[in-house]
């Protein structure tokens, strides 16, 4: 690689997708570490765990009692971050007044849902077969498809069976709200503050446009606009050819630590060509993407033969926004890992990545090449 | 307060420090929590170890050995995360080539400081008294002064007997570089990534302006230009009358937890009039700024009855700059603590803050109610 002497020295490298830097200290990483040592995440589980309120058959704090179900489930989180039925909220500041510039609010409605991966609660993504995490895949792409704007030009691609769930005492009378946005993700394992390790995600829907999304937005606009390519088709392209960043690849997908990843084993899944949103997934597509995601979380845990905590989310087009703003959008996942040396050993951004800017100490290329090598089968014996 | 009706619903609150939104979900506490729990921090310590590299008269991983030193001692951290003296890096990508708009790096020099805050391993700023305190404010005004730009107009505003200390290796024939920023931070705790309880902080300076101070200095301009005021002087004005989120106040400084925050209890220390940065403080402000972060420790640790742990640092006036940079500049102090029920169960900021935008549970008002609550003796026998 011509930039070998970024292995030896401290630089910083730019993130086009965001449009801000992070700091890279490549030599840092000799240092010893006598700090906070991680719990390593269970392994041993049972198939079915009668106090899980996400296993079949069991009930959830709301009262209500789990379907049967065999693959995925999905309801109404019982602690919403958003409420999709609240007190209206009028700005009482004064125009001009301080208050009006210092004490901004606005209200914020929303809908969040919990998703079953797997009815057996001893699994991860990374003990499921892509013909398993397809099904994962296909409920996504059902649950965003269900919640898109009419006016969207994405709306009508995909025909979803999905009937959305309603909040617990909606008897049903009320007519649902548009959402702008939808966020798919999941937290996986203690250190990433999740609290039952059934395997599942959440879906936030909410009125606004989060700050992620909402810098990736203008980043992809202003790259379509000046250039006329789409950023991350463009970046998909580079990384193939480059050879230096990829940890995994397929026809459809290419799995990449960015250039400016922040977290130490941090990667992107990227279609090869333009994809607004799932939606826009086919079939096969939906295989190939679902393989991908096989293979990351199944390296992960490779890695440090342990099962791998990450927070890993979607970003796509939003439910509902101009046509500039859908046909500018790209598809792709984030898998923000934490762990840094070990199973128990993590990367803090603590002090200066607060109120500096977010500091790495590997490499993206050694990452990269770590994980690439860490193919094949699970270390653990299969469980599924 | 008018705005009652914020503890009830979700909502976004604007953070005009930093130009970006963050996600208020005040009823989501009610949530049971089964997840991870942090270990408390340590208390009982000897005053003295012989195995801790912070302590008087030890040796260090460089081979140096500490002074026997009372209150403050500063060195050249061991494993530095941007380095004084490195090979220098050429952009290597043809202009208008994709590499050039998305593999894009710089190199970034630097240096890194340890400074103690006293030369007992037991303590902490919870633990010591505002004289104690000053001291530190102190230092850290000397440590400003010193690598202040020659050009700057806070240059020799005051005098500093402070010596630069050189890096391993460096015999001291070479000119010392001009930096543009140096952050000032503490991470204390475990579980903010601190491996050693020996009370200290650290200061990196860097060529780069980092994003935080970067997005700050961005607002605090366009405010300054638009209103003539400042900001923060603006924002401790209406807070002072509003009365309903101040942790503590004396003076010459305001303590609060601001209307956006982010962390459950997350505080910031504003002085009263507009000071660019620690060289434009007077004696008696120094006290009272030390008392004011004396009031926030003690507070902290009465809270949950922990030693609380957090991460905290000074945003202020670059080193190097122009005149309007330096003069829209305010000096502040955020702390950013990650406990949020207990003393060992935090705030985790993951998938949906990872990938969405960062989300609070409490309200600020709540959070600084309880922490104006706190005040008085530490709950436990001072150590000092
Ligand atoms: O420098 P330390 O204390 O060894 O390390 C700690 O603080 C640094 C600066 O915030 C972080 O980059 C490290 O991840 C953290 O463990
Ligand atoms: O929703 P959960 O799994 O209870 O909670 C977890 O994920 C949320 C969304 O990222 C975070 O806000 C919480 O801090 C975290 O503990």
């Amino acid at each position: 690689m011509p930039e070998a002497i970024l292995n030896d020295i401290s630089h910083r490298r730019y993130n086009p997708l965001r449009g801000s830097w992070i700091l890279v200290s490549p030599h840092r990483t000799k240092r010893p570490w006598q700090g906070q040592q991680e719990k390593p995440g269970t392994i041993e589980l049972p198939q079915y765990d009668a106090k899980c309120y996400l296993c079949p058959g069991n009930q959830r704090a709301s009262g209500d009692t789990n379907p049967n179900y065999d693959s995925t489930f999905v309801f109404v989180n019982d602690y919403s971050a958003v409420k999709e039925v609240q007190e209206e909220y009028t700005n009482p500041n004064a125009e001009g007044s301080l208050e009006d510039s210092l004490l901004v609010a606005q209200a914020e409605k929303g809908k969040c849902y919990v998703l079953t991966f797997s009815k057996r609660h001893d699994l991860t993504l990374a003990d499921m077969s892509p013909n398993e995490i397809v099904k994962v895949v296909q409920m996504w792409t059902d649950i965003y498809a269900a919640h898109l704007s009419p006016d969207s030009p994405l709306a009508g691609l995909k025909k979803t069976g999905f009937v959305p769930p309603r909040s617990p005492g909606d008897d049903g009378a009320r007519v649902q709200d548009q959402y702008r946005y939808m966020q798919i993700f999941e937290n996986k394992g203690s250190a990433m503050g999740c609290s039952n390790p059934h395997p599942h995600g959440q879906i936030w829907m909410q009125t606004s446009l989060p700050e992620e999304p909402a810098a990736e937005m203008e980043q992809l606009r202003k790259y379509k606009r000046e250039k006329g390519t789409h950023l991350l088709v463009d970046y998909a392209k580079l990384e193939t050819e480059k050879e230096e960043r990829i940890v995994f690849q397929n026809d459809g997908f290419l799995v990449v630590c960015p250039w400016w990843a922040t977290w130490p084993f941090e990667v992107m899944v990227l279609p090869r060509r333009h994809a607004r949103a799932l939606v826009d997934l086919n079939e096969k597509e939906q295989a190939q993407f679902a393989e991908a995601i096989a293979e990351v979380t199944r390296r992960y845990d490779n890695l440090f033969e342990t099962s791998f905590p990450y927070s890993m989310g979607i970003h796509q087009a939003p439910l509902e926004g101009s046509e500039e703003e859908i046909e500018c959008s790209s598809l792709h996942f984030h898998f923000y890992p934490p762990l840094l040396r070990s199973a128990t050993v993590r990367k803090f951004l603590v002090g200066y990545e607060m109120l500096g800017e977010p500091q790495r100490d590997i490499t993206p290329e050694q990452a990269a090449s770590r994980l690439q090598g860490c193919g094949g089968k699970l270390y653990r014996k299969k469980l599924a």
